[in-house]
């Protein structure tokens, strides 16, 4: 089955699949079973069953998955079996944590390439990464090409978003992972995924809301 | 309607309509209509009214939306028209960067204690919070109890995350926002999301590579 074949929820439980995956090799367990894997994300075997199939059939009735073949298909099928080089937008205080986030390296992820505007930054090295300085947005077409960059992460204010997009599409990238709190208008050929920091507090806020005028109704 | 009843597809787009609102009240805009309004989230205007309609009709045909009536509606449905005190445990790079994430403040979200293990840090300032110093996670129930705390960011490493999320919902936390690689194991009254940053770029290399693929079926 091609990958672009795979409906989208189907994608998000491979990561999650690969996640629990992972754990278990680290803790030397070698075989799973689909009630097994289910289970830890709230899943019934049969949904983790179909999801598996997606990519052929290769559990083995009653002793189930080998644990590295299985990791090893997800990651082909997700794209991270091989090093992704990757660069940040915005070396303010979030752009520097993502800079040395240890689960990117992990997956597959490298940050090659860290801009910024502010002129105070620019030249300066970006401590979590070995011989990366900041550098000005106008050098993002020549880090791209040289670099073979595909995915990039934006963590600047929302008024600056929509322009280092519009700059990041033309030198080639074909990702975003989006942190500022604004929508991006970006041609549909693009992949887009964006974390609003603020949107995800509130969700909370309307649920925990929600859940508490339950419990006034119910007394 | 009980905000109950709302479903979660909606929630998650009021989020987004109040974004655009606030940007367009900062803006000077006064009144939109809901195709203006759908267009910069990429939605028809029949999704946008039927979305709106939730909570009560008052849109005015031929003249839209009033944009502050709107935004104080939004607010109350997702209970952002008053402040909650959060709680942040994990004072690593991706934690301080969150307690310095001023997107927060102006939703209406205040982190207002800070906890991390590791006793190297226990005492310091968070720079970013007047008067919050990093406390030791068996004052999170302390905490939860003086400052009136419902929501909590969780920014520690996998393995620790269960333990944390065990001890905040015994103190009473009851929406989560983890951003620690690892599925939690919760009470289904419990609101969480979850924000795995790697998984992000996961997705979005599995859809850039899928591009590539059925570019390369076309050839």
């Amino acid at each position: 089955m091609k990958p672009g074949n795979i409906p989208v929820p189907a994608v998000r439980r491979l990561s999650l699949y690969l996640r629990q995956l992972d754990n278990l090799w680290r803790d030397d367990q070698r075989t799973i079973s689909s009630r097994q894997l289910g289970d830890a994300l709230k899943l019934t075997d049969a949904q983790v069953r179909k999801d598996l199939a997606y990519f052929g059939q290769f559990g083995q009735p009653g002793i189930g998955y080998n644990v590295e073949e299985l990791i090893a298909r997800i990651r082909g099928i997700l794209g991270t079996d091989r090093m992704w080089n990757v660069l940040l937008v915005g070396a303010g205080h979030l752009g520097m944590a993502l800079s040395a986030h240890r689960g990117f390296a992990r997956k597959g992820f490298r940050v090659v390439a860290v801009f910024d505007d502010d002129k105070a930054k620019i030249g300066k090295r970006v401590p979590s990464l070995e011989g990366v300085t900041i550098q000005p947005v106008e050098e993002i077409a020549r880090a791209v090409r040289e670099k073979d960059i595909r995915l990039a992460i934006i963590a600047v204010p929302g008024e600056a978003a929509q322009g280092v997009t519009d700059r990041l599409l033309a030198a080639g990238v074909r990702g975003l992972l989006n942190f500022a709190p604004v929508s991006l208008d970006v041609d549909t050929a693009v992949a887009v995924s964006s974390v609003d920091l603020a949107v995800q507090l509130e969700q909370l806020s309307f649920q925990v809301g929600a859940a508490a005028s339950l419990e006034d109704v119910k007394k």
